[in-house]
């Protein structure tokens, strides 16, 4: 038995794009918004099902028109499972709330856990980004951590706004697949991890420890518990962000490029941590 | 001594947003002006530097306000050594340009090596882009092969036109350190590749091979000369496109990410093999 939300007719087919309903959801995609609210938009088929399957005491609503319920019929079905408010809507409706959508989209709240509770586990792979503010890139990064088996992502100091529906795209879904949670200070979340009994390593193009999971003292460190630290995008880290850091790292660059991008840099710290760890 | 091209005024500061020569530059972020001149931009100073130390004997025109003269002096100044034609404007007729310039814009002749010679001196990494359309990606796939010390890219099948100003701006100047050439079908391109001598390993979710350069069978075979083929962003190679190569490869997946993103896969790979081959 699914419980249903009382009060509220889940069998209107919404059909009224001008509808404070589809105001409030289109609303979301603001900041200001989303802070007062608590609530954020996850777009798209892919998101919508990583929420539902991974976290669906968190969706409040799931919108979807009819096309898109036939396609990706899995992912009613686990909604109501799991006794999410599935409402149907025209497509004008989704493309008013959203438009990234494709057909569905989640209306999420965005309590979440703390940075302690986070890392109560004994983590062995973490990721700090630190002042990053491209959502792409971020979303991206927390995409490859996931995949590289983190145990979580924390958005220290001036990061970008992780419910920015242009991170949780990027995330394809991985948002809900572990605990992205945001620190305080570079140096508080540094502090925290390193009291979690993790090496902080930080990522720099001048860094001390060139990074190859396959010389045997690079490996012997990256196979220690350990938290990266990833810099701004353009800028990366300070001498004095980097300076937090156990020991700093530096990517080999052998053709004339300057740097990697942030997202392609973060992957491949985290899968030599991934190499040497498992 | 530098050469100036006569019959041109280099003196005369452009201020007029409504000249030809602007229209006739702004065109160029259209793929059909782009293919009808053999021209394309480069926005911005990285790109710009990039492209005067690399390829100044394929630029044909710099376009710069005062402010970014006086701020990246040393632009000027080799393009001016190099021989290449700098005009200076004001910051309307650079905005009317191009909305990315930051000041500066380079209009670059398309022409470039083809496969052939970009394969000829005994190369031991290349990346294959398949099909790849998003601009960003591509852009970015081409910096990691860059900083992975690859020897060329080629883009094989419908993938995006690489003159786009987004896969330029996303390559952060690696288009002009490498060889990054358009090859044919994907089956064409692996033919050229496996005739250079090179074994194909394609990205897939479900390959033989699980990439890991610390494991001794996968870090042999990532050892030899190796043509990478990565498949396109959204639904990645076909089986028959799978087939061409001589072994699939997958990225473990540790976490519940579904897979990784392009750019970031690509990276993965490439630094594999490179700490494999080095």
């Amino acid at each position: 038995m699914t419980e249903r939300p009382v009060g509220r007719d889940s069998s209107a087919f919404l059909a009224n794009v001008r509808a404070e309903r589809v105001k409030r959801v289109a609303a979301l995609a603001g900041r200001s918004a989303r802070s007062r609210a608590g609530l954020f938009l996850v777009e798209g088929p892919q998101g919508v099902r990583e929420a539902v399957r991974f976290a669906s005491s968190r969706v409040r609503d799931l919108y979807i028109t009819p096309d898109a319920a036939a396609r990706y019929r899995s992912i009613v079905t686990s909604a109501e499972e799991a006794g999410v408010y599935v409402h149907f809507g025209s497509d004008e409706v989704l493309a008013a709330m959203s438009g990234d959508a494709q057909g569905v989209l989640a209306v999420v709240s965005t309590e979440g856990v703390s940075l302690d509770s986070a890392l109560a586990g004994a983590p062995r792979l973490v990721a700090v980004l630190a002042d990053v503010r491209d959502p792409g890139n971020a979303g991206t990064v927390i995409r490859a951590a996931d995949a590289a088996g983190a145990d979580c992502v924390v958005l220290a100091g001036e990061s970008v706004d992780l419910t920015n529906p242009k991170v949780v795209r990027s995330t394809a879904g991985s948002l809900f697949h572990l605990p992205v949670v945001r620190g305080g200070t570079l140096a508080e979340v540094v502090s925290s991890v390193g009291a979690a009994g993790l090496t902080v390593l930080a990522t720099d193009g001048t860094g001390d420890v060139e990074l190859n999971p396959a010389d045997p003292a690079c490996g012997a460190l990256l196979a220690e518990p350990t938290a990266w630290v990833f810099g701004n995008e353009a800028h990366g880290l300070s001498p004095e962000e980097a300076a937090l850091a156990d020991h700093t790292v530096r990517i080999p660059i052998h053709g004339a490029a300057e740097s990697l991008n942030l997202a392609t840099a973060a992957a491949v710290c985290l899968y030599a941590s991934a190499w040497a760890q498992r």
